[in-house]
């Protein structure tokens, strides 16, 4: 049965972009089912309004609970997923959370728009995820990703061939160089040990690679890794220039 | 002069998503011009292909230079601007980052895909960021909430009645809780103090909230705060419920 997503949102027309590449291929193998659902027409206001001026005053708008609500419960007759909504007090989104969600086999996120939702709509939400320390236009903006880095990650959506566990992060740390053809471009050539044929060799210089790229461009991912002895190793032979 | 962001990508349709919301009224307005060109126009493959097997074997596709750099060097004839690489290896996009990138007039992005970009890429990208730790199916998915994250800070891009600095993390607070009609929603009321009129009360009260909320949610935001006398004033009486 597919993975059921429906993503609640002013701007329903946006996630037209999971009609492309690999997330739009799951969609057509029937792997996971994304919806997106239009708040506005859960607004018992006569003027299809959903949003209203803020309590105490101040500039902008503020989603009002009542078309929120109501879109939740209609939502959730067909849906018995978390009700994640995308905002800036919820934890920070990273790859773990990526594959806890990604075991699940419904989920229901909530995109807020303006400045923000009435606070009495948290009652509905189980669970605030935030992309990152930065501001967006609207919970869409951060939902997209988010969706992307969940589908991704469940079975079937990438083929075979498109392994992902030996990606950045997915073992925190990230991934070695890639190199296709030409052999030299631009008067750079391959690094010879890629054409040497001896996996074995190729397996350790692609992780000291890892191990060294993690080291310079993240030191707090790479003081977090629990280095092998190979890892050790590695690293010692390179200050070394045994290797 | 509009501000000119030129995106480089091989989904040049996943970008309509930008004709919507604010950044819509933002290129309708002819405050920004944001352009998807496709990559794969400028590959000198006869069967058009971008990508091939990576030296050294593994799975999954690399994205060769070729096409990126001659990609790079047509777009630069009329964008003058940094090229940007969005991918793992960079810098954590935030806020400061958003603020420091809306002041120039043009910006390049490249967008990846698949395993990754043949290393010998780099030579033609200024600077990497990244969205944040978790793996995408594409470059594209970290593009979209940047470029609108930066937009949106662009004059003129949100009107005068959206003003963006009492936002969460525009000054390293989360943003205070909001209240929208009706004054009572299934049975819970607006705080009294919202609906006193009393604005210098209002603007203390949501002050305390931020740093609040803040406290309890991003205790490494709060940290790194430098509080005035009055919010140490706030946080004082709060505690001792004089407030």
């Amino acid at each position: 049965m597919a993975v059921k997503i429906d993503i609640l949102t002013l701007f329903p027309e946006m996630f037209q972009v999971f009609n492309h590449s690999i997330i739009g291929k799951a969609k057509e193998k029937g792997i996971v089912e994304v919806n997106a659902v239009n708040i506005r027409d859960y607004t018992t206001n006569k003027h299809k309004k959903v949003d209203d001026y803020p309590y105490g005053g101040g500039a902008g708008m503020v989603m009002a609970s009542q078309p929120i609500a109501d879109c939740i419960k209609a939502v959730k007759n067909n849906n018995k997923g978390k009700v994640i909504f995308l905002g800036p007090r919820g934890v920070t989104f990273n790859q773990n959370m990526a594959k806890e969600l990604a075991k699940e086999s419904e989920l229901i996120f909530i995109c807020g728009h303006y400045e923000g939702i009435d606070e009495r709509t948290y009652k509905y939400i189980d669970m605030e995820i935030s992309l990152g320390d930065f501001v967006l236009t609207g919970g869409e903006m951060a939902c997209i990703p988010i969706v992307d880095s969940i589908c991704r990650i469940i079975p079937g959506v990438l083929s075979s061939s498109e392994s992902y566990t030996e990606e950045s992060f997915y073992s925190g740390l990230l991934e070695y160089p890639q190199y296709t053809r030409p052999e030299c471009f631009e008067g750079e050539s391959v690094p010879e040990i890629l054409l040497s044929g001896h996996h074995e060799n190729i397996r350790k210089w692609r992780r000291l690679q890892s191990l060294l790229i993690t080291k310079e461009k993240r030191p707090d991912l790479f003081k977090k890794l629990k280095l092998s002895e190979e890892d050790k190793k590695l690293l010692f032979k390179c200050q070394n220039k045994v290797l």
